[in-house]
């Protein structure tokens, strides 16, 4: 027996457990690889993988730590007795191992690893194992099999609402931020939509990063229920809610290998939406050779899959393939995209056009869930919304409702990339903009990111600033400049103007 | 600047770095998940993982702490003043991408992901990546890429030998240990062979575990050259030795998620008998149905693989497609096997005669590697130097050098495996085998492990013993009883006798 305590370390998704060379209860001598523990005392035995700690200043040799992460599975005080054993290998281990050589895996195969990782038996190089060995191949049913699992027991019920709706895009874009101004426009409606949104996994900023610099996005459930019954629309980070844990846990991996592979994001996705309770869901998915999906044809696919599986599941989707050629907007990063969201509603002069035109076309798709809109007039209806100030009026309750942000600063540190020569932008690679985005510290800083003065069309003469690179701190402003200089992302034919 | 404190947690081959929420020098509200950093103020600087403490008593607010690990690669006493910065993604992580897209990668890149692998800037999930999308495919040529690039810069050289031999066995059967009887028999003879082992991956023992059991197995390079210089022979753990440092950096990750691929373990093999300075090596390929190589046809791609690396890297290599079919003389696990070396080399009557004669055979194959040598008296030799005597006095005196180990005790929890029906012993699985023997602890515990009483074509009577189990601990032996008898292993053909 070991007394427990709070080892108080955060480690970002992986539970460890900490336990002294000289431990009182067990021999250590024969542990001399990352090893797995079960750990006893709690209502469920907690998976962890051991830490050898040889400084009693930092654990007894009677205590067992556990880090932040597992200390919170376990729900014991600290001092509480507690016992460990190896943990035996996670059996579906054994399908991934399958997987691997190449084989189809069955409903049930999934079912048990989603159960594993869910249970975090999985440590984060065998979740990498399964994620690049599915992502090689999955079979159409594998990746319905895949959703149902991660969809997993606990989902939002929405009991009063026949529609609850909501949209998603696939990304790859950067400054993808119709969400906010959707979910304004249609909370003014007056469908329910609790948007759950998600922080960057390789962009510069998630839906939820955006958002949280306007408002709080850490809401539980039952305030989540709350708002919707009172203003229609929220926009919350799912990270806060009880769902669809086994993707979380995943999520936390893709972000740290930088791997999204298509089919994995289909499943996620609407795991996500089918946990949150969602009934009708609009996705969007940019094409463009630079965009995450690069034409036509494989978006095409993807569609498909998501019908398929949305029919499967009972969900109704609803998928628009759109131009993904270049950024939509101007800013990107979160700071400088919640300030062009806030343009479109409140209907300034110099909002984004292309920004203000994709929200409303997405949102009338969705206002078209509602059987009482007769067919093609949703985007009417959006724009009447948009333009007579309802939308502001939503967004400005949701924003009050979940509770303001202390908007933060945009970086102080600042680098205007000129054009080197005169003529038309030609092209916008989004995913060189948004590498130097991310470099600049958008994914970790909101006041970090880019602000396009020029979009694809557009006339500009050498010297002309293209855009502006805003970083927080200087680390990351030189690993942004010592890129952008060897290309910028723009394309400028000289051909002149026409 | 930040204060460096060793925070003494050993957290097996992966570089982590503590720092407090509130931080000094930092912001850490913005590190939401794993985040890569530099550490710098060493000669070069270091790359670790972040892990957020928020006990003042575990680390302060201006200290910065490094794992065990990273501590010992930074080199600087604690107090120093260290600073760190978010580091660059890898650049050869974009090489691992284009492999899990299906991808060739050249030699060049094969060189850059080694590179940053032994300079740390993988995590372990970057490198299973890596280990799960190479794995799925490699050219010939991506695997000699691979193998040159592991070799690295550091190889040991023997400038006053000629030769330098060695064995290796593919493994996958259990009781694997021919290696010591061969490199006693090789040493007796005059020629030198500095045998580098390792530590069980996923079997029983490795040639490292059991030979510790007998003597000290960490022998640093010049340690290596005298014992060479006075005995000939030596078996020393490759861990202690500063040679293929990419290499014990994947095999740690290749033990935590279990998988061995057989390109890998090719290129593994032979990297690491380049960087010892091996000049003529000798390869076992076990093949059998229950073994790692199932098919004769499977062994012999992988033959000419490793000859056809061998070639390219002017290494000698023979190799010998063996009989797999069954485990190699009777003990399994640490303590059990050098048992039945010992009796192999003072020439036992009840030696197993199945592992004397590989040994022989093996060995004899090594000694003709000596231009002196008639072709075909490889075998004579080693039988006439391990029938007299020699060998064992060779063994001796290496165990003596090496420093002699304090022999660990058979576990004292047993359980005998009897037959349910008489017969005769049809087939032994060697998967099943390790199973139940690492179940038992043996890859934890040199004391744990099975000693088989029956092998292949021996009569059996009902209520008979096959084997014995034995283990240190509780916990493992009730994993192995619980599976044990689901399936022993051992099938019985009750034809009869004949």
């Amino acid at each position: 027996m070991l007394k427990l305590k709070h080892f108080a370390v955060s480690s970002f998704n992986e539970n460890l457990a900490y336990i002294h060379k000289d431990c009182t209860a067990y021999h250590i001598d024969n542990v001399m690889t990352l090893t797995k523990v079960e750990i006893h005392g709690g209502v469920k035995p907690v998976y962890a993988f051991l830490q050898i700690v040889s400084d009693s200043s930092l654990l007894k040799p009677d205590e067992l730590g556990l880090n932040t992460e597992a200390f919170k599975q376990i729900n014991l005080p600290e001092g509480a007795n507690i016992s460990i054993s190896i943990a035996p290998q996670a059996p579906s281990l054994i399908s991934v191992k399958r997987k691997i050589a190449g084989n189809i895996l069955t409903s049930s195969e999934y079912d048990a690893i989603i159960g594993d990782i869910s249970a975090r038996r999985y440590s984060n190089m065998d979740i990498t194992s399964f994620l690049v060995a599915s992502g090689s191949f999955m079979t159409t049913s594998e990746v319905l099999a895949l959703t149902e699992a991660m969809v997993g027991e606990d989902v939002i019920r929405w009991d009063n609402e026949e529609i609850v709706v909501d949209h998603h895009c696939f990304g790859g874009v950067p400054g993808n931020k119709t969400d906010i101004i959707i979910t304004a426009i249609v909370a003014a409606y007056g469908l329910p939509m609790p948007k759950t949104a998600s922080r960057s996994l390789t962009s510069c900023a998630g839906v939820a990063d955006t958002f949280s610099v306007l408002a709080n996005v850490d809401i539980d459930e039952t305030k989540l229920k709350k708002l919707i019954k009172e203003n229609r629309g929220a926009i919350v980070d799912y990270n806060s809610l009880p769902i669809a844990t086994a993707n979380k846990i995943i999520s936390e991996v893709e972000r740290s290998i930088g791997l999204t592979q298509l089919q994995h994001l289909a499943a996620s996705i609407l795991a996500i939406k089918l946990a949150a309770g969602i009934t009708h869901l609009v996705i969007d998915i940019p094409a463009g050779p630079s965009a995450r999906v690069k034409t036509t044809t494989e978006a095409m696919r993807i569609r498909k899959l998501l019908e398929y599986i949305g029919d499967m599941l009972s969900l109704g989707v609803d998928v628009h393939i759109t131009d993904g050629r270049e950024p939509i907007g101007n800013g990107i990063g979160a700071v400088l995209e919640a300030r062009d969201v806030m343009k479109v509603l409140r209907n300034k002069e110099d909002a984004p056009e292309d920004l203000r035109e994709k929200s409303l076309y997405l949102a009338g798709h969705i206002l078209e869930f509602d059987p009482q809109l007769r067919g093609g007039q949703g985007y009417f209806a959006a724009r009447e919304i948009l333009n007579s100030g309802r939308a502001l009026e939503a967004m400005n309750k949701i924003i009050y409702a979940q509770g303001k942000a202390p908007q933060p600063q945009l970086g102080n540190l600042t680098r205007d990339i000129v054009a080197t020569q005169s003529g038309v932008v030609e092209s916008i690679n989004n995913e060189r903009i948004n590498k130097i985005g991310v470099l600049a510290g958008a994914s970790q800083y909101p006041g970090a990111g880019l602000d396009l003065f020029k979009k694809v069309g557009d006339k500009v003469e050498q010297g002309e600033t293209l855009y502006r690179i805003y970083s927080v701190n200087s680390t990351d402003f030189a690993f942004a400049n010592s890129v952008v200089d060897g290309n910028t992302g723009y394309e400028i034919s000289s051909k002149g103007s026409f």
